[in-house]
């Protein structure tokens, strides 16, 4: 097994769910052509991407043991635990993700929301909403090294500062701006209003 | 003007962002170089990036006007106008985008929902939700050519092939999925698994 780039880690999701649905059709082997067909990518590809996730080889004119692709996909993907993480920022986002299921599939467990508005605190679903002022002792207690920001862009960076402050090293950023943190600490910037715009481009290309 | 390549695009939102809060603070020109040391970016980088959505050139030793660079920011992003959108899938995810009113900052407006589940059909907040039986026909009469797919992955190519059926040439897909779509259709994957799987990758490499 060798050292995973992000664009192969980036196409894992997709080789597994679509490994999962063959599973779950009863099907036991797959071919590296025939993930090549159903992705668009090179068999070359395919077989470097199943390399490097998978200390198990192919067999020539059989193909691969899909569980044992499953397996190996979702160690990679970090799904062998629950990875727990708080959520910043109680809003309609905020509300939707602290009710999102499919995350816990996806190897996360949000267990409280923070919000500054006092307002907010109490509860959504069986998760708490809790003051800013408790985030740092929360965080330490429950040793959480993933935050998720859902406060607008304005608010961004001083919540920012403060997971980095209470210990967190991991943060999943949907505002949209540039956050700086200190060396160590990865962010990942989901940045919808880029995907819109990417969205509209091609609309407008074809008026 | 010169074409804008998907990586220029995608850092667009970011100094939107930032021109923003600096024009909201008052400031009415900034330089490269500042823009250059916010984002950690090189001058040229930030040079080439204004240049290729604006027309107007930065005064030397001044800078760019600020409330012009956003203006042609917003317009290269598509934000001039709301696109209308329909949303397929009213889960937890879907709902949140129902009520996110920070889509229609980024020009986009979801003016209703679509599930296959009778019992979600009536409205949320201020949108109907209507059948899937209806899709063709409302996309049709309403002049839709984007869709969102908020369907878990086992659905979503289905739903992608109805909304191709009605219309839509733009595709924002939150399943994890692999979607197949004839030429001329644009898919935009928010691969959210994939994120959470960049930052579990970090957290691991740190223990």
């Amino acid at each position: 097994m060798s050292i995973i780039s992000k664009q192969t880690l980036l196409r894992m999701p997709y080789y597994l769910e679509h490994l999962k649905e063959m599973h779950k059709n009863g099907e036991t082997v797959v071919s590296a052509p025939i993930l090549a067909q159903h992705f668009g990518y090179t068999e070359i590809q395919v077989r470097k991407d199943l390399a490097s996730v998978s200390s198990v080889q192919g067999k020539p004119k059989i193909g691969f043991n899909i569980s044992t692709l499953i397996v190996d996909i979702e160690n990679v993907l970090g799904y062998q635990h629950l990875n727990k993480a708080v959520l910043v920022g109680c809003g309609s986002l905020g509300h939707a993700f602290l009710g999102y299921k499919v995350f816990s599939e996806y190897g996360c467990e949000i267990i409280a929301g923070f919000d500054a508005n006092p307002e907010k605190l109490g509860s959504f679903g069986d998760k708490p909403i809790l003051g800013m002022n408790t985030l740092k002792e929360f965080c330490n207690k429950e040793a959480i090294n993933m935050g998720i920001i859902t406060v607008p862009a304005i608010a961004a960076q001083r919540v920012c500062d403060q997971l980095v402050d209470a210990g967190v090293k991991a943060i999943w950023n949907f505002a949209p701006i540039h956050l700086i943190v200190p060396d160590g600490i990865l962010v990942q910037n989901e940045n919808m209003a880029a995907s819109l715009a990417m969205l509209f481009n091609h609309l407008n290309a074809l008026k």
